[in-house]
């Protein structure tokens, strides 16, 4: 059996003002190409497929395109859960008619936990599909008074799909949730407030693999089969030194699984640019595209006119420009004395040394002093 | 071949506040009796299947359910196309692997205008799905600088559309359109601001049968094959006197059809009661039940107290009350001279007749008055 895990596509999903269709229908475009290549008995995307329970239609096209593609064109089975951005009953409509063509999607929470099962030469394996729920639903749907957070919901999740799986037989857990031990990254949306939202991997024991989605960095947690195969594209800029990937596994017949990751290529990089305005201007290394979606962070302590309209020149996707040495003054706090009994060069003295950090040079005075003069000059030229 | 016709669901509608699901499924539910009743070999929808472009989630979840019932307990195809109320985008999700089982949902116009083809004993029947769309994007697809309006558009939609079924085989159109003659009601949103929504049936002339949506009142327009099946409930009040039913259309060899309409009881009938207050609360006859929707035109001219809270003791569904003799008087005008020169009874007076159209009476001038001259009384008291 071998089976390509993916997750958190979050298709329609909007960086810096940019949609991000395109590219990721130029990723999806390449994960077809993989499917072509590998051929894989089945496909398993973990949840947080849109970017919001109510997607854009361009979203809704490209997922209604490639899903029709995987199946129609490669008949390649896939099992799909909700993730907390989707909403599970948009993303279930359907579901029962097209489980007979092989899209398995599961919604909203199903308390039957009835797997997918798909079979090899060694005989079945079953896809137990888990989507996002909240520890409440559970608690209610089960009538089990003491489950309070998202580890004990799966603990109880978890009980009740192992018991209707036949002893012995080969079993994958499709979850989206968040395990101790996992590394986050900005734009994964919390699955609770206070902490309770953690899961202990070792709930996951009894499973040959657990396909995981809601962290973005692609990441095996506890041991190397309970694994997040990680987001489609980089969707924060906490992300530029993450490696995104499809894990494909590998399960033999004893459920022993091996892992390998494919690097797909997106049609712009996220990438982080540091230096002075004047350096940056230089453009990419020749081994970087001028076309990546830049956050840069300008080192210039002194005034920089226009930086956005500059960069934009050379880096046409620049998303966003930091100027650290704008706030190494800390918290903002007044002129240590009484700003009304001092003098314009005096406040703009402080002024300048709370946000760079640094005191005013004389000639840098000097140039002060003399644009105030002139100002108040015109002003009273004009007033006569 | 016998064929099932229907139209504007509306789900998920909203009535004066009332979410209509609840009788929306009512209506469903038996909508499935009589499919297993009547056995039908197709069933079509002919757009506004939902109320809005995003639907609530429990109006997805009635279709998803509605619709899995009909393909799976009952393997019956179904066609069906998006309305003008519907998102094309979101309604299509899933329909090329859907129309494997059955379900044939067009959604955005497709200018293969590919029939869906059922064969009965006789041979093929062809289904020409032609969803709502605007004038300007038939004119872009096709480069057809001519179309300014619906007509033109739908006129060459059916040029097209004929072009491609072998002559002398029967045809059907499925559409979402306003055909000239139709009979409105309050609850159609237009098609286009200015008339130019309006479409010539003598385009329909090459059609067996022209299965429409769009206006709620059943009807036939020009012949009775060109026929509207009307809505699934009354979505407003102007539709009281409507009688909504469901179209069964049979055809024989040669394509004449012969038409049928099933009547659906829905849970709650919307309707319309006049009378003065005291005789309203009476309430129902013995033929009609205090659980309707109700709009209640009261009669009376002078003050009513809470006149919805001791309506709803009887009726609990009233959603809204008219007064029309509050209205009787035209439009809003001042009082004949200068308000300012006027005692408070005079003003009064003035004010009475406007909005019940009738003269003050000695005695409602004498209960005024003395009303008046209390509260003044108070207010020196309160001062003194």
């Amino acid at each position: 059996m071998r089976f390509l895990h993916t997750s958190d596509w979050h298709l329609g999903r909007i960086f810096h003002g940019v949609h991000l269709t395109d590219d990721q229908a130029h990723l999806l475009a390449q994960f077809i190409g993989l499917i072509d290549d590998i051929k894989p008995d089945a496909i398993v995307i973990a949840g947080d497929v849109y970017d919001r329970s109510v997607p854009p239609t361009e979203a809704v096209k490209l997922l209604d395109e490639t899903l029709s593609q995987i199946l129609m064109d490669y008949k390649t089975p896939v099992i799909m859960i909700a993730g907390n951005h989707d909403s599970p009953e948009r993303l279930g409509f359907g579901s029962r008619l097209l489980a007979r063509q092989g899209l398995h999607l599961t919604g909203l929470f199903d308390t039957s936990l009835q797997p997918v099962t798909i079979m090899d030469k060694h005989g079945p394996v079953h896809f137990v599909p888990v989507p996002f729920v909240e520890p409440p639903v559970v608690r209610e749907k089960w009538g089990l008074a003491d489950i309070a957070n998202h580890d004990q919901a799966m603990a109880a999740i978890i009980h009740k799909a192992t018991a209707i799986i036949p002893a012995g037989e080969r079993k994958v857990l499709v979850g989206h949730a968040y395990l101790t031990g996992g590394e986050k990254s900005e734009s994964e949306r919390p699955l609770s407030i206070g902490g309770t939202d953690m899961i202990d991997f070792n709930h996951f024991d009894r499973f040959d693999y657990v396909a995981l989605g809601h962290l973005h960095q692609p990441q095996s947690i506890g041991k190397p089969h309970i694994r997040y195969s990680g987001s489609l594209l980089k969707y924060s800029f906490s992300e530029v030194n993450h490696k995104k990937s499809i894990t494909l596994v590998e399960m033999d017949d004893t459920g022993k699984t091996e892992i390998q990751s494919y690097s797909l290529t997106p049609r712009r990089d996220v990438r982080r640019i540091e230096g002075e305005l004047n350096n940056v201007l230089r453009g990419p290394r020749q081994s970087e595209s001028k076309e990546d979606y830049l956050l840069v962070s300008l080192l210039d302590t002194g005034a920089v006119l226009d930086a956005m309209g500059r960069l934009r020149e050379v880096y046409p996707n620049v998303l966003h420009i930091e100027r650290p040495h704008l706030s190494t003054g800390g918290e903002l706090r007044g002129p240590a004395s009484d700003h009304r009994k001092l003098s314009e060069k005096e406040l703009f003295s402080s002024f300048f040394e709370q946000v760079t950090g640094e005191t005013l040079t004389d000639e840098q005075g000097l140039v002060f002093s003399d644009t105030v003069e002139d100002l108040f000059r015109q002003k009273r030229e004009v007033a006569s």
